[in-house]
């Protein structure tokens, strides 16, 4: 059992707002905003010390969350902190859309502000602020990195939309992330309802444009072959419809692309069925970011 | 690290209703409705049945939160769930008051629904719905026992107003539970700003009506003596003005009843507090609860 110590001290850094700061698990789990370049907009994370960036920096496993959430859903329900603490791993865990007035937003749930998508639109009148994919893969690394007691090695991971964005936002970037996995996630938006929607507005009609935002496409010609690790409720309300995690395997088996897929019986869309996982997924990726540079 | 299993089947018991039924960490965490003889109200409970629940009864812990809570912050923010899977122990969660139509209520978020500080209320409004000593003491644990997978062994925990309700009712009925703790506990609701507001209301003028509900009057004429955990944030923001550990410690010296008060800097009142300390606080239940009977 992890015994909760006492935080260290940590300044805010220069040119963000520290939103929330709260002791957890002997670190701190905070609330970041910052005006981003990416969006054009206030940007929202959560970020979790561990008691191990007291004494240098640490890795960071970024977390991207599902449909209708904010910075909050992951950093309250996942029970992450323990997991990191015990691991020495920091967290990251953005908001999942850009927000605000002057954003443009849709009456769906799954469109507009919460449903990001992890893409950087290119049709108006989404494309002036949602540059998820930038602000996650290239952004907000650079700004942890330079700002946090963090190093360079990354993981990504995230739960239904989130892990349509951990996935792609991976095998578009090989090389930048040492460790890929999912929780529920949209296998294929090409091949789902809420994708369809958002990619024919953020993307437009052209099916081409959506290739380099769909897992199952990007199996096909990955060239670094991360092992997938995915995990994935069969009593989730979410799986025939949006998630479908056949298509996942079908593409890697047909590419002969690695993956993990756990199916467990029982268990629905909801954050429980997060937390009951986020141990074993930490522990995938803390085993990934603590192995030599050179393997 | 606990595997998370299937989880077992689990039919909705005879007179409650079923509101929420989650795989988590190989059990289940439930949410239940029923009609409280105590209280007269429908009523809402969180019970979250551990795997080893398939194969025999349990015993059980009883949380009490604080104030403006429903039966969902606990099982939502708390992460006790992965300790109670580890433990073998059900957790039981009520809500903090009866609500709804017909039922008192008040402007102040510390006084009437959310805010009913474990209490019989004996003055109108209040009166006639505000019951819950008796609810959580008695009806509850008589229905859990009843109706689930549970042994009559039992633990009392709570968080601020329901940290103040533990100790109470642990304090009142000596044999009853086999352990009890608190985080962050309103010590002496008497001494405090929301405990006197309360209080009266509930009670009357009469503060000799009060002392049964004071864990620090309470403590002076304990026969029992079950050694209290109690852990407190440095830097809670309602330590000096509601909680006020001291007097705690105080009336335990004075009384020579045994307390093992654990003050921890950084920390503030939040459930991020609280589920740094949750495991801790589980394995001591756990501890008392499977030592021998005899013990």
């Amino acid at each position: 059992m992890t015994s909760a110590s006492t935080p260290f001290g940590f300044a805010v850094p220069a040119g963000l707002q520290r939103l929330e700061h709260r002791a957890s698990f002997g670190g701190w789990q905070d609330v970041y905003q910052h005006d981003s370049s990416a969006t054009g907009t206030s940007m929202r994370f959560g970020i979790y010390l561990p008691p191990q960036a007291a004494h240098g920096p640490c890795p960071v496993l970024y977390w991207l969350s599902g449909l209708t959430c904010t910075e909050q859903n992951f950093i309250i329900k996942a029970g992450v902190q323990r997991y990191a603490a015990e691991h020495g791993l920091i967290v990251v865990a953005p908001d999942t859309s850009p927000r605000g007035e002057g954003v443009a937003d849709a009456e769906s749930y799954d469109l507009g502000q919460g449903a990001g998508f992890y893409v950087d639109a290119t049709v108006a009148p989404w494309a002036p602020h949602f540059r998820m994919q930038t602000y996650v893969a290239e952004e907000l690394p650079a700004l942890v990195e330079a700002l946090f007691p963090a190093n360079d090695r990354r993981s990504i991971s995230g739960h239904s939309m989130g892990g349509h964005g951990a996935l792609v936002t991976a095998l578009r970037h090989p090389g930048r992330y040492r460790s890929v996995s999912a929780l529920a996630p949209i296998s294929s938006p090409m091949q789902s309802a809420s994708g369809q929607g958002a990619f024919s507005a953020y993307l437009g009609a052209d099916r081409e444009t959506w290739k380099p935002y769909d897992a199952c496409e990007l199996i096909a010609h990955a060239t670094e072959r991360l092992p997938l690790r995915v995990d994935q409720g069969l009593d989730d309300e979410f799986i025939d419809r949006s998630l479908r995690p056949e298509l996942l395997r079908a593409a890697c088996e047909k590419a002969g692309h690695p993956l993990d897929l756990r199916l467990h019986a029982g268990y629905d869309h909801s954050y429980y069925f997060v937390a009951s996982f986020m141990g074993e997924h930490v522990a995938h990726h803390a085993a990934a970011l603590k192995a030599s540079p050179s393997l």
